[in-house]
């Protein structure tokens, strides 16, 4: 699966497979791009200036000097913007050299209150890749990602059924949206387990420590529903746990499709009742349209 | 602003003020629940038992355990189930007795993968509350939160016509939900900033950021306008930035509404053309409905 970068930096354009009930075809789509962003502190005397690692956040390019020091001053590291001395984007010697790293100087007057911080802390675009200590260690490795598997053809109605089953397991509230769910389903399209929170990567790891307390790892012949959009972390939590197909209601972001291929996973999106897209088709999984 | 507490932990009832074009009248809406949760784990042998807080995530209650042990997996922390002898909530003796804190004892011959972790790593359900070191020191102090604040009287029609003027102002891709948004406006509706971004703590950081930058703090002559849902970090992001007016697209956390109250923010949700709810009016503001 080619990646086309635009000339605009937040969005990207991918080919996917369109299935629908009257058969499939090849369209361009447009992905939120989604990228780690390192922020960097440097600040002490010039004799002896301290250089700190600061956080680590998934976040769509675009204004990234602003939100570095909005980060810093939301989160009560710096008071005010005249500690501020500089604050620039580092080119990186990878990753394509991307600007994922801004580097913010303070004044030698000031010291940053980094006392909720000194263990060093890491944000994501909706968290759980917290912990990392570098872009480049970010992906956690799962012992069950390399594992073979079985071939498989699953008729592509079976995935059209899927979002009203776990609607009709939700409450009202929560499947109008008031919560974000995660639902595991066997390959013959029966839900095995629900779970609901208000952020999504919560609800995935309920669902995953469950079937790790019920000894069903590695979820390899099972599919994986996401009620709304499956960002980097999602797929990376569901590598984890072996998860070889996944289909999200909603649109994977840049990161996510690239880590589905990493990770040989079968990612579908805008999943609805008679139609999705194909992000990413695992080698060992085949999709009839019926 | 009374809160009812209802059997169902994952959602919660509270009192509202809906605004609409033909007049105002008081009803109950339904709230996501949204509550810290504190994951700690015991390691080691008998005699030198270690104690480790691993995280502080914002998430709905309800399989909470599930929740626990899936993160130290998808985390890579433990490796298995069978690392794990017991795993059960703790009662706090503060935050009216929730059982928000989940212990995860380790048998004694395994030793969990803190590699990654040993600095405390924070997560939340959309992140941005990430390195503060316990519950209770969860909220970023403010020095705006406590300034006077001029009255004013804001025509409802002012609020109709935000949405409107944020999408305007967005590509159309991210206008359709591609990324979240967060709009500055000043008191008489003219959008001043917008900000976008994959993770909507993001967008309010670049916001906040690029205030900061124009010397424009405190936002207390502004409103906030949030694209999607309102969560607990973007209501404590705001409140540093001593704004107090905000209005969001979408629905409140319970921890959104709790927070705004305390803070002396005004908060509206669910903003549509024609409607509001009010969650909190703050004493300085007034709402009159032309």
């Amino acid at each position: 699966m080619e990646i086309n970068y635009s000339e605009l930096v937040s969005i990207k354009y991918v080919s996917v497979e369109r299935i629908d009930g009257t058969g499939s075809s090849s369209v361009l789509d447009t992905l939120s791009v989604e990228e780690p962003l390192e922020i960097r502190l440097s600040y002490g005397p010039k004799t002896e200036r301290i250089q700190k690692n600061i956080s680590v956040t998934m976040r769509t390019p675009g204004n990234d000097i602003d939100l570095a020091v909005g980060f810093l001053f939301t989160e009560g590291i710096i008071a005010s913007f005249k500690e501020i001395q500089d604050a620039y984007a580092v080119k990186m010697n990878c990753l394509s050299q991307k600007q994922n790293i801004v580097q913010v100087d303070l004044n030698e007057n000031y010291i940053p209150n980094l006392q909720q911080t000194d263990r060093n802390f890491y944000t994501t675009s909706s968290c759980g890749v917290c912990g990392k200590s570098s872009i480049q260690s970010i992906k956690t490795v799962s012992s069950y990602i390399d594992l073979p598997k079985s071939k498989r053809t699953i008729p592509a109605s079976l995935f059209y059924n899927l979002p009203a089953k776990l609607r009709m397991a939700q409450s009202d509230f929560s499947s109008t949206g008031g919560l974000h769910a995660s639902g595991l389903f066997d390959l013959d399209g029966n839900l095995i387990f629900l779970s609901e929170d208000v952020g999504r990567h919560n609800a995935l790891d309920k669902l995953i420590g469950n079937a790790l307390a019920n000894n069903q790892l590695p979820l390899k012949e099972h599919i994986l529903l996401l009620s709304g959009r499956a960002s980097f972390e999602l797929i990376q939590k569901a590598a984890m746990a072996g998860i070889s197909i996944i289909a999200s209601i909603g649109a994977p972001s840049s990161l996510a499709v690239e880590l589905a291929v990493e990770f040989n996973i079968t990612l579908l999106g805008f999943l609805k009742e008679n139609r999705f897209n194909i992000y990413n088709l695992a080698a060992q999984t085949s999709i009839i349209n019926v």
